[in-house]
């Protein structure tokens, strides 16, 4: 029998009657297929329990937020085994640990190891559907088994590794329909796309798009798990990722940042390891430089600008007044206020006409760009953040993305 | 150094603030000695993830309600580990499993089979407070380590267990003073005792006193756990139960249970095998009788009574019905609305002064007497339930319990 691996977000389940909605779901999905789940934490109930320890202390330990936030999972594990119970299914629900997700022993940022599914394939041996806590496991440094959670976007992880591990392909259900050509709640007439590859999904996901953290797109890519992102509510197909560069000279989608500040070193010397003492002044800050822009060098001084969260900017420049004079800048300036838009599409730099519209419709609009940066399947302009929605709109146009047919180049 | 095992039940923790008081408490406690501490889940939360559990299937699996159950004390053991760390205490929390706790696979009514301490002992070791979660542990039959539930009273039980375990006493933190020589809402002038044996506390229990349930005593009683049940709120002694019969000659105290029916089989043919075949057929029908009474026979046949809890009642009469032909009874009558009255002390039927005094203040009060049934050390009367409070309060009186010496025998 086929073996599909389903996860359900918070949202998906965020009383019980939508468990149930779930639970009515997973038996429609059990009639043809064996099926793994892998839920989330109900609705907002992590943000209960954080809010519970910081009533207890203003920097609790990361080991017991872990055995704290994990509880939010077992409660949505178990009470969705229960819903299949009373629908006649066979359903255990199992913590990380006892679905064999081995993690390293960083409490609230663990990373995966690897997964030991000898129980899971014992209840699927057995006719039963596993339902896996997301988001958590046990570490496998002490010895001891701890519990540990897996950070920001950890139950996507959870139901990647365990299709991974199982050979399955994985269906993420959230509370939209889909991957978007753009943010629909900007631009009506965002079009749901169908499918779209890993890099596109990657690019789109860490230059703005909400549904996916990078890091499961990059687990999914790294093991060849095909990932299909659709709503819990309706029946709609929503947006098949996988495969790689299969469609060539498209875009995919328009994404945005908002919040964004832009950092600038002015003459600084130009020598072998300026950039390098920066960016460790600014990581021992907590400051995460994001997009970083040099030009040439002249008469022996460059400038170097880089993007950091809105929020990091007081850190940043903290960083950089340390730094300063050990690399001899004329200058620290900063500019906050700033947004990133970005045309995600495979192939997008084999042809100069993508870079060319893109610029040439901010161009139109009267939108200056303060920085530009690419890949091979990116252009991202930083723009001023009150131009953001007119960008998305542009350029959501531009490339005809509302239409069914993208716009193409000639190649 | 010494060793003390501390258990905190849920109304000790039942906010964020108590937790945190809680925490001071162990601190103070934690300069001394070294300390492990057993959690109950906060407040009414148990009730509230039954009632999630209710709102998702009216029959939940017994597998399931004890994952679900377990993240109660998951809760209050991390964020009191993390109130200590934020008053510089090492503190770490253990789910059951984690602290050895293993049991049967009769999930939500588990027993302990043994608990296996390396965890604790070595937290204890590095000079860490483990704070376990009570309630619950992992089954030790299927190979799969899956979470068990102790079911009423499992807290008491896993401190009492890990006592044992690490040969050390155990303090029952709770919202009362201690046990008190009656019940306190009865008879204000009821006085906290300083010391109790563990037979008078399994008799006070047995019969009514809410404070511990029988099985930890029992426990404790087994490995020869001293106890002491004190409040988490102020700084009183408490109660210290332990030692067996070193009092001999007093009345520790007046128990009363309420809501209790009375069940008769009249005219019963009097021949071996009879009352095994109703009390069977009892237990067949989920009805606990807890009160046997049988007279000496006359003429080939005889009475015997029990008492069941009033709730119990339909249940007993259908089980009575059902073997009523079986056992050639005349009749069965049922009574209910009866109360039972108890005076529990060491050696009180050595001396028939007690069930003197017992009686004759009952008859001074007017009071008829149902049923009697005694222990080596309890007393019981079955009595109007309308007449329980004049009953107490006229006992207490009389076996003089407010004052500093309690009524004693010549003997």
């Amino acid at each position: 029998m086929t073996l599909v691996v389903q996860k359900y977000g918070g949202s998906s389940l965020k009383n019980t009657e939508r468990i149930c909605a779930v639970a009515d779901r997973v038996a429609l999905a059990a009639k043809g297929r064996a099926v793994v789940v892998v839920v989330s934490a109900m609705g907002d109930s992590t943000d209960v329990l954080v809010a519970l320890a910081q009533d207890v202390t203003p920097s609790p330990q990361e080991r017991e937020i872990d055995m704290l936030l994990a509880t939010g999972e077992q409660v949505s594990a178990s009470l969705l085994a229960m819903a299949l119970h009373d629908r006649g299914l066979g359903a255990v629900s199992l913590t990380g640990g006892q679905a064999g997700i081995r993690t390293t022993a960083s409490f609230s940022t663990a990373r995966i190891r690897d997964v030991q599914p000898d129980r899971i394939r014992h209840e699927l041996d057995a006719g039963r559907i596993p339902i896996v806590t997301g988001f958590q496991g046990v570490e496998s440094d002490t010895g001891w088994s701890d519990v540990t959670t897996l950070g920001r976007g950890g139950s996507d992880a959870t139901a990647v590794a365990l299709a991974a591990a199982l050979g399955a392909p994985c269906e993420i259900y959230t509370d939209v329909a889909g991957i978007y050509s753009t943010d629909p709640r900007l631009v009506p007439e965002a079009r749901k796309l169908d499918s779209i590859t890993y890099e596109e999904m990657l690019e789109l996901a860490q230059y703005g798009a909400q549904v996916m953290m990078p890091r499961s797109v990059e687990l999914a890519q790294l093991w060849h798990v095909p990932l299909q992102v659709r709503s819990s509510y309706g029946v709609d197909e929503g947006t098949q990722i996988g495969g790689t560069m299969e469609h060539a000279n498209r875009v995919a989608g328009i994404a945005h940042q908002r919040d964004v500040a832009k950092v600038t070193f002015v003459g600084l010397v130009d020598r072998p390891g300026v950039a390098q003492a920066i960016f460790d002044a600014l990581s021992a800050h907590g400051a995460h430089a994001d997009m970083i822009v040099q030009n040439i060098g002249h008469g022996g001084r460059t400038d170097l600008s880089f993007t950091v969260a809105q929020a990091d900017l007081p850190r940043a420049l903290a960083a950089a007044a340390g730094v300063r004079d050990a690399v001899d800048a004329r200058d620290v300036t900063a500019k906050s206020g700033l947004a990133k838009v970005s045309v995600v599409g495979a192939g997008l730099l084999s042809s100069l006409e993508y870079a060319s519209l893109t610029f040439g419709t901010l161009g139109d609009l009267g939108i200056n760009i303060d920085m530009i940066s690419t890949s091979g399947i990116r252009i991202t302009c930083v723009i001023d953040g009150s131009r953001v929605e007119d960008a998305v709109r542009g350029l959501h146009a531009a490339f005809r993305l509302d239409g069914d047919v993208a716009w193409q180049t000639s190649a």
